[in-house]
């Protein structure tokens, strides 16, 4: 393949490299690592990398790529997980990971403005003397811009929400390098149409996100995590409906399969029960906690639950959430060379046990080494398929599994991704859950980006 | 003014009335009561008013609108704030009470489906015996369509959240007549552009909303309601920055000045003292709530909050709530012939004591009576003038302090409206606000209703 050095004047990069100096890279080990993130999914290396250090850079960067039509692909941490930063077309990778500033932080009013840049981890080190946290966390330490772009959650979301209600505002640079802020401070607003959610999960394909105001929570008084191994899938997950159907505040409840429990013991050296496996942890104040506790215990003794193991100390609790946090490398390291190709399903809680018994029999029927492993509490699992994209009777055998897996949640009134975002591995599926309202979603695409610039070729075909 | 009637065959009228039938309207009374919510804003009749029972026939009627570019204003229940339904440019009101049927009620997954038309009161007596309730309150019985379209939020959004976070997904006509299912049933979703938070409180300017799928929740093991009465306004906004600082989990927390207690004292017949009161109600187990209940008793105390007059059992909370709700009443009662005004900001919490404080300072050095009630809990309170129209001195005079409230609240990182929405009346403010992004408001309104037939002249010029 051509490096961008070897061809003669390419205007866009010249001038980028007339704004930038060496902050723009054309090398082929900076191009290939923006042209792929940790998926299956095949990378394309971008033209250049930018590397931006403020928000008038990446208008001044967006406004050369639309005088030249050239693609804009943002990139964060390149921890997504359906090709939402492969260069499809070319074009220039804008890379945050300069933009490293926490903003503001207002303790008071429990919220702070970060640059995209900023990781999760980061973000929550800068406010270790506050009493303060940000609790989304998707299993990679991504970037607050990424895990806005594609609506980020993990496994606080049953008690915290996702991206879509942590992000109170944005600022975006525009198609045509209009910078625009959105959404604001205050708690509320009915001030006109709600950009702020339109730009959440839109995946750089409306805009590049370089600034984001996020709700910030107290740490609580009391927490405490457990672990509960049950004899069934069943049980655990009818564990996992009990408690929220009675409305128990949970703020993590996550089901590990047997497959997923036994991936985790051999990559962290643990010796969990394999079995299917629920993980909970327990937020509020010391009686709150204790409440709690005691609600899920007799939930879970009822229904084949073992007896919990708990973690009641910090750093028990780092170590036993490490491990959840830690499956998607677990599973790779189960078959040395292979890759894992995660996808998630999210379905209304009531059909979470059909839908994930009918998807283990599926597994079992076929020869896939497929662990599951899920943010329960929301209705949502994800399937990481532990496979050699290079064969490809293997791909086509999990693409159908897959398949079945993701129409059968629609079928339940559920959404074929949960979390991880459409990128190019779920645009299929988009159609099958939306119908004619992706053609209003092409509608806005076409209005806010008439070139087609912004991460061509992702979410929806203009 | 000339009924439509008098005009000569009026083609929209015509295929609207081969249509609908008697369900067409073009009487002056049901015109004139169509043409104004519940505001001062002058009212503006339409040219008819159809009465739709489905989203099929709110399709046809959209078409037939588009094709002849005549506006569509849909009605609720006519009882927003700010101007929302008045037919600035004629056009055809779509009436949409007779579309009151709730579809579905999912128990165990804590939602439902329910047609534009249904109240929130109707929504909650329908699920009387469930165990569930839907939590949004604004004053008035509003339809949830007309909830959706403003962002409405009301007393309890400081612990269950707004529209915003309370509908799932939407059914609606767009401009074109298509009719587009937006969001879903699942808890979650990373599936494309978020159009159901779009959609939500951009009032009738991109589309006709006629289903909404709402989130539910379990009626709590205990509630309980206090009113607490405090010798400064200070003292009671500083209960609510640190009750809500600390992070205690109130359902409700409500500012009434003694302008407005005195108000509601004479309108509903109570004997509360006339001082600064803050409003209360904790939800939660038996245990939480004694917990809470302590807790914000402690701070109250500290702050020169008198002893809690408690209300435990459902008929005398429902009278506290009935009070509360009835403040917008009871204002215009305060003065025969008046009209109220309501003007409603939002700030960041640690700005609110400051905001409330120097709005009433405003208050009292003009001659204006404007007592304030306030969703503080948010950072949202609200000022009712209960003013003459007629008279154009008062009104400059209100309209001066307005925008002094407006643009303090937008200096200290608030906005201009926290729930009642933009309409005709907040217009002014948007730019303020947001500055480019109307740009990028104007483009969607633009791209998704090109002949801007869309309740026009609300939220953004085209």
């Amino acid at each position: 393949m051509a490096t961008a050095q070897t061809r003669p004047k390419d205007p866009v990069v010249e001038a980028l490299r007339t704004l930038l100096g060496e902050r723009l890279s054309t090398s082929s080990a900076v191009r290939e690592q923006h042209g792929h993130d940790e998926s299956y999914h095949p990378g394309h290396p971008p033209d250049a990398v930018a590397f931006a250090e403020s928000t008038e850079e990446v208008a001044e960067i967006v406004k050369i790529c639309a005088h030249h039509e050239r693609p804009v692909i943002a990139f964060g941490t390149g921890t997504s997980l359906e090709g939402h930063v492969a260069a499809l077309h070319g074009g220039i990778s804008i890379d945050t990971s300069r933009m490293n500033q926490v903003i503001e932080v207002n303790s008071e009013d429990l919220d702070c403005r970060v640059e995209a840049g900023v990781t999760r981890k980061q973000l929550n080190q800068y406010l270790h003397d506050t009493g303060l946290f940000f609790p989304i966390d998707p299993g990679a330490d991504a970037s607050l811009g990424g895990m806005t772009a594609t609506r980020a959650s993990g496994t606080n979301a049953v008690r915290y929400g996702t991206m879509r209600e942590n992000v109170l505002g944005l600022t975006v640079v525009m198609a045509d390098g209009r910078i625009i802020r959105t959404g604001g401070r205050a708690r509320k607003s009915a001030a006109g149409y709600d950009l702020t959610r339109l730009l959440v999960g839109s995946e750089g394909t409306l805009g590049v996100i370089t600034e984001i105001q996020l709700r910030l929570y107290g740490i609580p008084e009391a927490m405490s995590a457990a672990v509960c191994a049950f004899e069934s899938l069943e049980g655990a997950v009818n564990t996992v409906i009990a408690t929220i159907q009675i409305g128990i505040p949970v703020a993590r409840i996550e089901l590990l399969d047997e497959v997923q429990m036994d991936a985790i013991n051999r990559y962290a050296k643990f010796d969990y029960p394999v079995l299917p496996t629920l993980f909970f942890e327990f937020h509020g104040t010391e009686r709150g906690v204790a409440e709690q506790v005691e609600m899920v215990g007799e939930i879970a003794g009822e229904l084949g639950g073992s007896d919990f193991q708990w973690a009641h100390k910090p750093e028990e609790r780092s170590k036993l959430w490490q491990a959840r946090h830690d499956a998607y490398y677990a599973n790779i390291a189960l078959r040395p060379g292979a890759k894992a190709w995660a996808s998630d399903v999210c379905v209304p809680i009531s059909r979470l046990a059909d839908c994930i018994l009918e998807t283990k029999r599926d597994i079992e029927e076929s020869d896939l080494l497929a662990p599951i492993v899920g943010h329960v509490g929301d209705g949502n699992f994800h399937l990481s398929f532990v496979i050699d994209p290079d064969d490809p009777a293997e791909m086509a055998r999990a693409e159908a599994l897959n398949d079945r897996m993701v129409m059968r949640a629609l079928a339940m009134g559920g959404t074929c991704t949960g979390e991880h975002g459409i990128g190019t591995g779920k645009m299929k599926f988009l159609q099958a859950e939306h119908g004619e309202a992706v053609g209003v979603m092409r509608q806005i695409k076409l209005a806010l980006d008439p070139g087609n610039i912004m991460n061509p070729g992702k979410i929806v075909q203009v």
